[in-house]
């Protein structure tokens, strides 16, 4: 059964109000149009503490998020906009991903080959290219595979400071995109599923 | 007297409409506000040829360029947005600059160490603040000063196409950004024409 | 049959050295590992004209290099590092395949949905992350599938100038990661022949 | 008295050992050589809680880092390269700085205009560039001025893991830029203790 990991790297815990939640479940819609479930995981909730160890103790809760993104098929990698950046949430799950470039299966494989990876941005407006680009490049370098036109992403007019959670209702490019998004990392997924990369 | 130099490095060549060189007449007309004339030059319509020497030769206009970025106080480097990039016309400039590194004054500074450069990017959605941190590297690289709040922008919401060009009015923000933007450069470029770095 | 094109946005014109050249010919040789052949074109040598149709006229060169790049599987886009960014040419390329979101298949799709890119960057020093995030998020944004570990690079010591070819012998790890490359891009290319993304 | 402030945004706490530590502290010892003392904070020690606004309360420990830096006219922006990006606790700091645009000077100029930023940054290979890039233009927007070169950094041959406290000695052109770096500084901090950007 291909399953999904959603990660919200807002920096708001517990319930308040994220942008970046908005989108996830947008995706998280589509994918189950394809039956794929997600969990969706507030990542600032969970002290993921800093480093580049797969554990690093005194109370880190990162291996249990490790947990979570091993047994997915499909990562969803969301994070808001802040001064143009993926936020520092983000970037930290990044750095603990990193480990994972030493770790391999029985094959010989970098354990996360073999997995897809997709993004969703939003800000009050520009970045979500630029922040896109950083994490294909560091979510490939660990593992991932990125299905084309792999990201879904939304921020307003420059210097405006909408924001993607006050829209009456989403716009009809954006719902395109992250249907485009589900569909693509699910097609790559299942052709894993049947067909791993060669050890 | 202090004057600037702008460069518009649209991809549309001769006098195509762009929105970059409205952003461009607009930092201008801010900068005339401190009795500082810009010239601004439409790189697209000279041959600069790729190379990373001060003359590649054969029809190369570069030359010409150089020579009046080095006859300006203030460099307004204005590049539209493709791909969440600044164009290749603008990298090409970049690459051009990147010879000057070699290149010392009488007393043994780089030639453009006391000179200053501001930015300003324009595009359909979501880029600025990439390519502004992008040209800031390496204009900052090659010698440029780059003073406080030095960037300039506008860009519309995510994947709806509108353009600079298009607005009815300058944005409020954008005209309040180009006004600081240019009071900041002459600032800073009059404080270096009483005392330089040191050598 | 699996075919590849690989583009050498090197600066250096006709059979100067390339640095760029050379680990695009170590990759191609790690794709005919996989009985895939890789056409090497350097993309200085042709007139791609600035902008962002798919036909500028006036002698652009671009239709026919678009034409290869449709005709193959496997794309190999090869650049060098100038000031920390990918080269001009590279840029222009990226511009010109802008066009192509617009460009369907009989099915609706993207025309380059299907298909698959890798990179390969190399420098005196310092960018290939920053460059293959750039090429990760233009060349997927436009359609491109990017395999796992689909990036390998070479630079030098920081502020030291060395150069990719005065190498005496390719480095373990860089050729490691070229074999790695090809047969991630081989793996994918295959798994599309089979089963392409759905319309 | 002209006085400076570095951070430094390694992701080890404590006393271990820390490459950025090693170029802050020369870089400190630079701007000593112009009479200036730098402060150097280790940012991982402190409790920096994710958030925009000034102090996000409950031992955040954000508000008292911010007092230091408003005190002083010049800061050295150290960070590691962590999967080719600024560590999470760099970005962090640019995050709780992103709230210093709402704060203004009796004269109504926000509050950091008039101070001057430089970076450093080490890694064991490839990320420099970009990340001096993204740190110039964050810090930029908020109100620092970037002095021509106001970079230093270093990190080594691609995928070979050096470190940079593993190194002998100061590489040499290392060491020119770190004075550069600090001449620079000094210099633009002292023409703005005499004539600040105009309110």
């Amino acid at each position: 059964m291909t399953s999904a990991l959603a990660l919200n790297c807002t920096l708001k815990p517990g319930d308040a109000p994220s942008s970046t939640d908005k989108i996830l479940r947008e995706v998280a819609a589509q994918l189950a149009q394809h039956d794929v479930m997600t969990e969706i995981v507030r990542v600032v909730d969970l002290a993921v503490h800093p480093g580049v160890d797969t554990d690093m103790g005194g109370g880190d809760e990162w291996p249990g998020l490790r947990a979570k993104i091993l047994a997915s098929d499909i990562l969803v990698f969301g994070t808001p906009t802040w001064v143009g950046h993926m936020s520092s949430v983000a970037q930290r799950v990044i750095e603990r991903l990193d480990a994972e470039l030493s770790e391999t299966d029985e094959e010989g494989r970098p354990i996360l080959v073999g997995k897809v990876a997709v993004v969703a941005v939003v800000g009050n407006e520009d970045g979500a290219h630029k922040i896109t680009a950083d994490l294909f490049q560091s979510l490939n370098d660990v593992g991932f595979t990125i299905p084309a036109q792999g990201a879904t992403y939304w921020n307003g007019e420059a210097m405006q400071g909408g924001d993607y959670n006050d829209l009456d209702e989403t716009p009809e490019p954006v719902a395109k995109t992250n249907a485009t998004v589900a569909a693509h990392a699910v097609h790559l997924a299942r052709l894993f599923e049947v067909s791993d990369y060669p050890a």
